[in-house]
């Protein structure tokens, strides 16, 4: 079927689906994204729906010098990355404090704990001595996995690291004690289904 | 009373206190205190004492360019500061999430609401809806007076704002629609104290 100005029809989004031999399709399409960008797009799309108001924190910076130039803007000349003292996201859903760390790993038996800093492990203890809901997303990019792991387990796993006991979480440990999080739909990475089922599970158990 | 070294015998925090005549002591005495220090303080206070986490955001800074100097970290050579989307501080209180902004003023009758960005309110407002706590903390430093000035209030005054009804909130205003937050104690500026009034006041009126 062709219009009138020769051009063959489509459907509205037809031009927003690459052609298929281009670039490899479905579940494994988004494969390579980093973790952040699909946590970054959930959040957007989760705010604009009013679902949740979720933000990545900012990187801190240690600013050493800033110049400022003439009929511009403060331009900062010298500075540093500060290791962060919380964790990258938090945020409100549903009357509950969210609070977690994502992170991402090629490898696909194990996520190393040295990923992990002390004082990430002690904010969320904290914050769940508070009434909060905190917990790591780990994205096994080469297994296009997902989960949710709260943060008792992983408090368990960091006190077992610092005694020099193990060195990792294995991936099963992680699907035991863990929520998987369905990738592919809209967001993309849609962690607060994951959040629900925690929730959820919590009710039946109280 | 006389130390065989010749020194004048000073009880051991002596020494951190400074002559009377060269400070002004007293209430006033922290006047000119930056609230940031203040309130990061008060935050440390709760942290330790486990009674609240609550963090400022580190300040949101656009990397352009960053060099590697060998044997030594990162250095950041260009960057700019960007506007934040979001609010100074967060955290959790008990099981309630908690969102606000610090504003300081040496003004002594009205606060100029052209200090806010549509986006601060825009994002409190979205906060409130999925139950969150929030506020702007004032500080009239030229009177040393703070207040805890809810949401609902600000809102308000920021549709007059934008409507060009009105450019600042009458310092009458904040003391009718806010809650005095009380200065001088432990710590300085015990916001959580507000925070827990608002909370009474709230639970009467539901």
């Amino acid at each position: 079927m062709r219009y009138p100005n020769g051009k063959i029809y489509r459907p509205d989004n037809a031009s927003l689906t690459p052609p298929a031999k281009k670039f490899k399709q479905a579940s494994f399409g988004r494969r390579g994204m980093k973790l952040e960008r699909l946590i970054n797009e959930a959040n957007m799309y989760y705010l604009t729906k009013d679902i949740a108001v979720i933000h990545k924190k900012p990187t801190p910076i240690q600013v050493v010098s800033v110049s400022y130039p003439k009929r511009s803007r403060a331009k900062i000349t010298e500075a540093y990355y500060r290791q962060a003292s919380t964790t990258d996201y938090n945020g409100i859903y549903q009357g509950n404090y969210i609070d977690f760390e994502a992170k991402q790993t090629a490898l696909k038996t194990r996520f190393p704990l040295h990923n992990f800093h002390h004082h990430q492990i002690h904010h969320m203890n904290a914050c769940v001595k508070q009434g909060g809901i905190c917990f790591v997303i780990f994205y096994f990019s080469s297994l296009n996995l997902a989960y949710l792991y709260p943060e008792f387990a992983l408090s368990k796993d960091w006190t077992a690291y610092e005694l020099g006991d193990v060195v990792s979480i294995p991936l099963a440990r992680i699907q035991k004690m863990g929520i998987p999080i369905k990738l592919g739909g809209l967001p993309y990475i849609h962690y607060l289904a994951a959040i629900d089922e925690l929730l959820r599970t919590r009710r039946e158990n109280a």
